[in-house]
C-alpha cells in the first residue's frame, strides 16, 4: 500500500483527492491537514466522503514527522514552494496541485503569479504532470506539477498537432467554459449562487489568465519554437466541469482524417482520452471521471480548425490527474482507483 | 394606436412579442394565432401573459379579413414566404421575425435552409431589421427581416469596427453561447431538463450553422469586402441570454482606445446599446430587457482584438427588436414598450 | 416626489428596494448608506440599477441630517431598533425591513432572536405591514414592521380562513421551499453555487425557525385563540421565489368551494393577490413581481385542505411590500412603481 | 454469472439500469430492448453508457428465445402486465420496475390507474420489492414488484415507526420534491428546460397521485390498520433525487431518542440506509447512489415529529433497487455493483 498524505484536504481539490484516494485499493491516507479545519474530524466537515474511517485533519506543522511515500499539495498558490523541500528532504515524492512547480523559469513564473519563487533551485527537477505526454519522466520524478485545469484540457487537444507541426503555434485562439467548482471554495461574492445562477460572463479574459504563461510554455515544447495563446474563460452555471474550443490554423492543407488521425495515433491506446468524431464532447459526460474527450473539426472554406476538449475540472483538471499521477510515480497501475 | 397582428403567439419568441405589445401604450393586439392551439384563450395557454384581456388564439387561416397596421410573423421557418404576400397586397406592414427575408439572394438562401425560397421577388424591399444600423431604411419598409438571435449581438459588435476598416473582415471568429430557450419550444430530446442542465456543449460549429449567411451578409456590407466568419454556438444552461465572444484581427494598429471610440461614436446615443469598459457583458444584466452590452479589448502582444457582446436571445434577439422596428416603422417613440 | 432614504442599500433586499424605488415615478431617493461600500459610487457596486443617477453611498452615521419622507431600514437584524428612534424624532416616518419590528411583545421578540429588544416602547405603535391585511392602520403609522419574506405568502393564505373560523389554528403545517437569495448576499459556504446547486436540503424544520414566532404571532390575531404551526423551510436551487405549501385541518365541513369563496371576498380586489384554481402557483409567475399567487385545494377522504401559495422574496416578501406600504403612508397610488 | 435482460433500455430508468449492470461484477447483460431504437447500437443511443461492448438494441417481439436468469421491466405502465407472464412460464424470474406488479388487489390498481388489470393472478405472487423491508421474500420470490421512487423513501422512513405503532397511520403528510428525471425522458413540454429551470411547482397534490396508493398500501402492512397519507409532489429544478419531508403525530410520548432508536434497531446494518441526527439528508449527498438517508425530529410544542428521507429517483427509486433485488433473488452479495 501506498501511504498518501493529502496538505489542505477541505478545498474541493483536496476533498476531491480525499475521496477518490480513500476508494484506491492501493492508497492508504497516511494524513490530511487543514488549516481551517485542524484538530477536527473530517466527518465533521464532510460528512460523506470517508465515513467509515473517521481521520482528524490536522495542521501543516503538526506533520513534521508523519510517515508518508507521496504527498500532495492542495493548497493555495504560494504555501507549496516554502514547504515541499522538507518532505523532499525526508524522502518523500511530492505532486503539488497547486501553481508553484509548473514553471521552468521562475522568473516567468514571478511574471504570471506576482511573486518570487522561493524554492527557484527546485524548478528544474519538476516534471509537468500530465502523464499522456511525460508519462516516462513522471515515473521517476521525485516533484511533479500537477497542471491547471485550463491547461490540461486545452495541452491534450494541441500537442499532438504541434509535434507534428500541423498547425501554427503562433495563432491559437482557446475559449474555455468552466464550471464554478473552478473558483474554488473560497467565500467571494463571484461564487454566490445568485451571481452565477443563470447566467455566463467572461472573465480575465485576452493575454492575462495565470494559466496563459503554463499553457504557452507546454505548447512551446511541442511546437519547438514559441507559441502564442489568446486565451479567454468563461464563468458557467454549472457546478463542474471545463469545455474548451480552441481555434487553430491549419498548415500543409491536413485534412479532417489527417488531424483525427494524428489523435488516433497519440491517443489511441490512452485509457482516459476518448476521442469521437460523431458527437461533441459535453462537460456532463465527463464530470466525476477523469476521462478527457477530444474532437477536432476543419472548418470548411479555411485553413482553420477547431479543437473542442472536455474535462472535470476537480479530476482530470486536477485531483485525478494527480491520483495519475500518484500511480505512475509508485508503479501502480495506472488507471487505479480513476475508473 | 397601432394595430399589431402577431402570427404563431404561442412559440416562445411569439409568447414574447405578445407580452411585450401588451404592456405596450402605443400598441393595440389587432389578433394573435396559433396553429396548435386556435380556438383557445390565450389565458388558457399562458395564463400569465395577458390576465386583463382574454384573447382567443386564431388560426391563420382564419384571419384574411382581419385589420391591423403591422403584422409579425413569428412562425417555423419557411411559413413567412408563403403568407407575407397577401398581407402586403392588403395594404399592412410586416416585420417577419423567422429567417424567410434575411436575405437578398435567394440562392444564398437555399444554400443555408437547404429549401427553394418561394416568394424571392420579396427580398429586394425587405430591410435586415437592424435598427440601429438601417433605421432610415427601416422607416419606410413594408417589409422587415428580423435578424437571428445570435447575429444581433455579433453584427452590433461588429459593424463600427468594418466600417472604419479596422479589422480584418477575412478572418473573424464567434464563439456563443446560447440558453436553451433559443432551441425554441419544440418537444425535442436536446430541450429536455435533464439533458441540459449543468452541463456546456457545442453544436454545429465551424461554418455549418444557418446564422453563418447571415452574418456573412451583413458583415460583407460593412466591410465592403467578401467577410469570412468561423462561427461555434454551444448550448448553456440557462434559460435565456446569448454572450458572443468575438475574435478578430486588428489592421493599422489601432490602439484599444481607438477601438472604443469608434463604439462610442457609433453608438454613444443608442438607447439599446450600452458600451462598458470595466466590467465585461453578462447575460444576466440583458435578459428581459432589449439591451446589447458591448466591450471591446485589444489583446497583449498580439494583432487580436476580443469583442464581447450580451443580449437576451428572446428580446434584442427576437421579440424586442421586432417591436423595436415596429416602433420605428410606425412613427412611435422608438424606445417605446421596450424600457 | 416622495424623498425615500434607503438604509442598508447593497444587501439583496436594499438593492431591489433601490431597483423599484428608482423607477417608481412618484419616489425620489434621497440617500442610501451602506457600511461596505460607503464612499463609494454606487454604479461602481452594482453596475446596472441606476445607471442614469450616480450617487454615492454613504454610511449611516454620516446621514443625521439628511431630509427624507420616509426611511427604509434593510438593515442586519439588531441595527434598527438602535437607530429608528433618532429618524422618528426627526419627523420621519419609518419602514422596518428588517426583523425588529415585527412582535408586539419584546419578550416574544427576545425569545426568537435571543438578544434584548432595545427599543421596547416603541413596539406598540409599529404596525405589521401586510397591507391587504393592515392597510388602515399603516396608513397612519409612524413605524411599519414589513414582514419577513416566509410569514409573507403564509398568513396572506391563511388569514381569510382563520377568521371566518373554518379551520383549526392549533395544527398548521408549512412546508416552505426557498430561493438562495432568501439567505441573503452574505458570505456562506452555504451560499456558494457548489453547495446548492442541483439539490434541495431542508433546514431549521419543525418549530425553531425564527419566523415561526412571527407567523405564530399574526395567526393568532385572526384566530383570535392561539395558533401553532409547525415549519420546515428548504433551501431550493432557484435564485429567487418562495413556495408555501400548507396543511390545514377544516372545521365545519367546509367545501372547496366555500374556501375559494373566502378568498374571493377578501382578495377579490387586491391588485397584488391572484386566485387561481385552475393551475398550481409556481414561483416562475410571481419572480421580479409583488404578486402573491394562491390557491386552496381540499384533499378528498380527509378533513385536510391545502393552501399553495407563492411570492417572489425579495419582492412581495421584502422589498416589493415595502415600497407597498410607502405608498399607502403616503397617499400615493398603491401599486405606483410595482406593476 | 448471472444472465440479465432489459427489457426498455433506452428511458432514463432503463438506462441507469443499463449503466449499472453493466459495471457489476456478478451480471452479464443478455439483452436489452428499446421500441424506439430497435435495431440501432446502444452506444448510437447512449454514446457514453458502456463504450466498450457494441451491444444492438432489440424489440421486445424479438427476443422471445433470449436466454436469461433475471429479466427487468423499464417500460411504461401498463406494458409489463401483458408479457411478464411469457418470461415466467420460460423459467425467468422478472422484477418489473413499472408499476403492473406493486399492488395486492387489481381492483385498487384500477381506481389509481384506471385501466384493468389484464394479468391479476400474477399480482398474488408477485412481492413488493423494498429488500430492507421484504428480504426473505424476495430471495425466492419469481416476479418483484419495484416500488415507485416516491414510495420508496416515504415507506423506509415510516416503517419502523408504524410497526412500532409510536404514530397515527390515519393522518400522514408527505410533501415531496422531485428532480425532473422521476417525469421520465418523454417529450412532454413540462419536462423542457426552459419550463422548469429556476422555479418549483406542486402538481396533484392532495389525495390524487398514483403513487398514494402504493404508499397506503404498504404503510397498512406496517400499522395494521387503514392507513392514510396526504401526499404533494413538487417538481425541483434538479435533475435527481427525491427528499420527502414527511409530518407524523406521535402517539404514547415517545421522545426524539426513542424514535430514533427504533431507527437504529431497524436500520443500523442496512447497508443502504444512512441514519444521520446531525445534518440533514440532502438529495446531493445520495444522488448516483443507491443509499437512502434518513432523520426523524420530534417538533417542539406538539406532538408532531418530521422524518426527512433523501434518495436518487433513479437510483435506490428505480434501477438501484432494482439490481438490489436481482442481487437479493440471485443469491449474490447485496451491495454487488452498487456501491
Amino acid at each position: 500500500m501506498i501511504r498518501l498524505g493529502i496538505i489542505g484536504a477541505t478545498g474541493y481539490t483536496g476533498m476531491e483527492l480525499y475521496r477518490l484516494a480513500s476508494r484506491h485499493p492501493g492508497i492508504e491516507i497516511a494524513f490530511a491537514t487543514s488549516e481551517q479545519y485542524s484538530g477536527q474530524k473530517l466527518g465533521e466537515v464532510f460528512p460523506r466522503v470517508d465515513p467509515d474511517r473517521d481521520i482528524t485533519l490536522r495542521s501543516l506543522d503538526d506533520i513534521a514527522e508523519a510517515p508518508a511515500d507521496v504527498v500532495c499539495f492542495c493548497t493555495p498558490d504560494g504555501v507549496a514552494m516554502d514547504r515541499v523541500g522538507a518532505f523532499l528532504d525526508r524522502g518523500m515524492r511530492v505532486v503539488d496541485v497547486s501553481s508553484d512547480f509548473r514553471f521552468d523559469d521562475p522568473e516567468v513564473y514571478t511574471s504570471w503569479y506576482s511573486r518570487p519563487h522561493t524554492a527557484p533551485s527546485l524548478l528544474d527537477s519538476a516534471v509537468y504532470g500530465i502523464p499522456e505526454l511525460n508519462r516516462d519522466r513522471i515515473r521517476t520524478a521525485d516533484l511533479v506539477g500537477n497542471p491547471g485545469c485550463y491547461p490540461t484540457g486545452v495541452i491534450l487537444g494541441l500537442a499532438p498537432l504541434l509535434e507534428e507541426g500541423v498547425i501554427d503555434a503562433g495563432q491559437i485562439i482557446v475559449d474555455a467554459k468552466s464550471g464554478v467548482s473552478g473558483a474554488g471554495r473560497g467565500l467571494k461574492l463571484r461564487n454566490l449562487y445568485v451571481e452565477v445562477n443563470d447566467s455566463i460572463t467572461p472573465y480575465n479574459i485576452g493575454h492575462s489568465h495565470r494559466h496563459v504563461g503554463e499553457i504557452e510554455q507546454e505548447l512551446s515544447r511541442f511546437s519547438g519554437e514559441r507559441s502564442y495563446v489568446v486565451f479567454s474563460p468563461h464563468l458557467t452555471p454549472m457546478s463542474r466541469g471545463i469545455l474548451a474550443t480552441t481555434y487553430v490554423r491549419v498548415k500543409n492543407g491536413a485534412t479532417n482524417g489527417d488531424l483525427a488521425a494524428l489523435y488516433e495515433a497519440r491517443y489511441g491506446d490512452e485509457p482516459f482520452i476518448r476521442l469521437s468524431q460523431s458527437g461533441y464532447p459535453e462537460t456532463r459526460f465527463v464530470t466525476w471521471t477523469n476521462y478527457c474527450d477530444l474532437r477536432i473539426d476543419r472548418v470548411d472554406g479555411s485553413d482553420f480548425a477547431i479543437v473542442t476538449s472536455a474535462i472535470d475540472n476537480l479530476v482530470k483538471g486536477a485531483a485525478g490527474q494527480a491520483l495519475q499521477n500518484v500511480n505512475v510515480m509508485s508503479g501502480l497501475d495506472e488507471t487505479a482507483g480513476l475508473l
